[in-house]
């Protein structure tokens, strides 16, 4: 059956249409030179392209044939036979918003990739990790695939400069949480591009590159003492001191300030406008100022 | 380094030694004989087996070398190299607590075997349905990868046979969850046991003989519907009458009678210890009384 649309839905979509015929508006009325941006950037090139000719069309030419995509695919070991899965794996729906056209943007990709890219790192921590409980493994799960690490990724990569944005978005800095989507729907685009097992094989080739080139293990379960340093520091606390940590919060200004206490001694302080970012924070501090403690 | 243990745990692992404890007492205490249960499975053979020989290792040649296990790897087209991996996929921490014995349950297969159930739904669904979103996607995703489901597909192979349970849980019903639970074991094992790929190739052949069987349709957009009936009639209303459908709860003894009332009338009604799952299924009785209407 072709489900209807829900009220809810009809507002999204109707607030969608809204900003993209905003955008579109705007990009009619203003100038706009992608070139004067800092960071001028493979996407800002692509942006360009478009506004140039009008037409997206241009916009994955530019982009396949340019000499970053080519290394990146000589990188990742795979080349890419519909290119235009390539592009879309980089493609931000904002993008797609201010171009009404037949383009479509990478988050279907992203839904497949990132249920790869789970399958990959269970069966990792499962060969790696042969005395780990189902419930440590899943921490440890939870510590590796995340934005941070993700984005990380993705940096390695460098798919940062091949996200292509709308003109609005286009302007800002690009969040942890795009890069980490980029990460992902290109392990999804080769999945479609060829088979679910060549895109095993592309991330793995991927972490092993990533662990020669940064001198990082990445299946390493110190990834938990820094996903997680307030557990870390309590099971140190409680086994050494036989009590727990303590953390003190106070306002300053418009932030946090977290003092860490154990056994009546302060040991670290962390600012931040989150409480809760603040402790962890401050944990961690202590445990990278303590490095014995997490080697333990 | 070697994560101490927190209070928490400590007192988890306390909790298990005793309830372990206690059953050996009764196991050595009581005489039991497991074939006087009703449904006696080859688990209670296999039983039998260990309490009879007051060995472990019995329980898995008795297993492994039963036809009904041979049967179940010539339906899955898998046969196991490393037998024991085969029996873990079946072995719940009941019978390891019970036992203290070098044997390990289920539960690091079954979060191997569920990440990697992800990605194979994940990519059946991207290429099944090429026009949804990803939000849409994964609502699907959910309506297939949930106990309802996975049980099916555990009694569709009959696993609920296999499961090596304690003496106590022995003679409770099998719940949804551990067949859920075994269901992706077995997949996780054929990954240990061989790859990550034969794996999806033992997965993509227990859906195609389950819908050949059935004749249903697995991944179905139906599914929605029959996962979440209150989303697909408040559509339904929406579209034809403008309005919502009401839901009336009222305390019948101990359970919620629920009914459902469309434009002022009287549609359906469904009794229930859970208000939740009374609304479900009330929802669920008037879509499958106006067939019509899903199928719109």
């Amino acid at each position: 059956m072709a489900l209807t649309q829900s009220d809810d839905t009809k507002l999204e979509i109707r607030i969608l249409v809204q900003e993209r015929d905003e955008m579109a508006d705007r990009s009619t009325n203003e100038t706009f030179d992608a070139s004067q941006l800092k960071n001028h950037t493979l996407a800002h090139k692509v942006y360009d392209a478009v506004v140039k000719t009008q037409s997206c069309q241009k916009h994955y030419e530019t982009f396949c044939e340019s000499t970053q995509i080519k290394n990146l695919q000589s990188k990742i070991n795979y080349n890419f036979k519909d290119k235009l899965v390539l592009t879309r794996a980089f493609t931000h729906s904002s993008f797609v918003h201010e171009y009404n056209e037949e383009i479509k943007s990478y988050e279907r990709l992203e839904f497949l990739g990132d249920s790869i890219l789970g399958a990959y790192v269970s069966q990792e921590l499962f060969k790696s990790f042969d005395n780990f409980s189902e419930g440590k493994l899943s921490k440890l799960k939870s510590a590796l695939v995340n934005e941070d690490t993700l984005s990380e990724l993705s940096m390695f990569l460098g798919l940062d400069t091949f996200v292509l944005r709308g003109k609005g978005e286009l302007k800002e800095e690009l969040t942890n949480s795009i890069k980490c989507d980029v990460f992902e729907s290109l392990i999804g685009a080769v999945a479609v591009d060829s088979s679910l097992s060549d895109a095993l094989n592309v991330l793995e080739g991927i972490i092993k590159l990533y662990e020669k080139e940064s001198e990082k293990v990445f299946f390493s379960e110190q990834r938990l003492v820094m996903f997680d340093p307030k557990s870390t520091l309590q099971e140190y606390t409680m086994k050494n001191f036989g009590s727990l940590p303590k953390y003190e919060a106070m306002r300053v200004e418009d932030k946090f300030c977290v003092e860490l206490w154990i056994e009546g001694q302060k040991k670290a302080e962390a600012i931040n406008i989150s409480k809760k970012a603040a402790m962890k924070e401050v944990a961690l501090n202590f445990l990278n100022k303590n490095k014995e403690i997490s080697k333990n």
